[in-house]
């Protein structure tokens, strides 16, 4: 298809898939004049991944570009390649919480850790960004949100055994790492958004239940 | 306490205090001359928060704005002001899906909503962002993803009772609201680095027991 048809079925805009190109994040089309390229089912497939992404997943173009390189690194095992990916989508946190309070969440952090037998830790990226937001409700005096926090990991962990093997039951290598994409930044959204709807549900059957209590 | 202090203690630059100040971010210190204002513990509390929205949350200053001035609303009640703050932290998405997509995404969120007895309906904001959400899944083909549904219902459910009942048993109205705040916004930081960590140990674990069955 030209790349009319290609913004069409993406919607995507032309100029937009024209910055893509140029940004390496969509492979070239097939040349077919020196001023016509010709794009296939694989380009519309990036691009609405990419549009995910960006418009969904909130990421940046220099963050998505690191995660599709991570999908596309030839010579690399299924594996290295899953690992690159989580590595791409691993925010880093701009935030420096105190040294008092990184102490105390380095040492509540440390014993969930433990309690669930996992195996990250210092210097790891996901256990410092962990620490780092322990440390920041500690500093804002939440300390009886930081109290659930095996509660918080009770409730991802099932939830992560399930989309684990949904996701490596597929038969492609490319379909398993762009569900480890998919499932991490888009199954975020879907979560929290679920998170946020039963907050308001509760909160709600809370209220009604002290208005019967005071009629 | 004068700027230079409560930039020491808050983390935050006075520069970046003078433009919160500017911004009506953070209520004016109380003039002790013509060119030099006092500060208390609550301009050095909103600070705090303020960069945990902005610098762990990820939230704009425009964001950051509209959540601290519905904490601020005066003669609201606490249950008006709790509903403008889950609404200040709801996400307009930019992301539109096919209407076809929308259309199957629809009728699973209705579904799901009905399953679950919760109020939420078309218009909602939360409802639309779920069938936006849920709509991109199914066009990027991540029909074993949506099929999971439920289980992410099920891992926040429980969880945002046992959230809900920590911060209302709060004694004031101020904390109640900072916690809805701060634990919508970090919480979801939480959640999402510790689904994380779980979905590594769980591939690691399923490695090794391949490594094992292998050898």
């Amino acid at each position: 298809m030209r790349i009319a048809e290609l913004s069409t079925r993406s919607g995507v805009p032309v100029p937009t898939i024209k910055y893509y190109l140029r940004e390496g994040l969509v492979p070239p089309g097939e040349l077919t004049s020196p001023n016509q390229a010709q794009y296939d089912e694989l380009h519309l497939r990036r691009l609405r991944l990419i549009r995910a992404l960006v418009e969904v997943g909130d990421l940046s173009i220099a963050e998505t570009r690191d995660v599709l390189s991570s999908i596309d690194s030839p010579g690399k095992t299924l594996h290295e390649r899953s690992g690159m990916v989580q590595r791409a989508v691993t925010p880093a946190l701009a935030h420096q919480a105190s040294d008092e309070s990184l102490a105390a969440a380095t040492e509540l952090v440390a014993n969930l850790v433990a309690r669930r037998g996992w195996f990250h830790g210092p210097g790891h990226p996901l256990w410092e960004v962990l620490v780092q937001v322990v440390a920041t409700l500690e500093e804002l005096d939440q300390e009886d949100v930081v109290a659930l926090l095996d509660d918080y990991a009770d409730a991802v962990e099932p939830l992560a055994e399930k989309e684990l093997a949904a996701i490596v039951a597929r038969r492609e290598a490319d379909a398993v790492l762009e569900g480890v994409v998919v499932g991490t930044i888009l199954g975020e959204s879907l979560l929290a958004v679920l998170r946020r709807m039963a907050h308001a549900n509760a909160s709600a059957r809370a209220l009604q239940q002290t208005a019967r209590v005071g009629s």
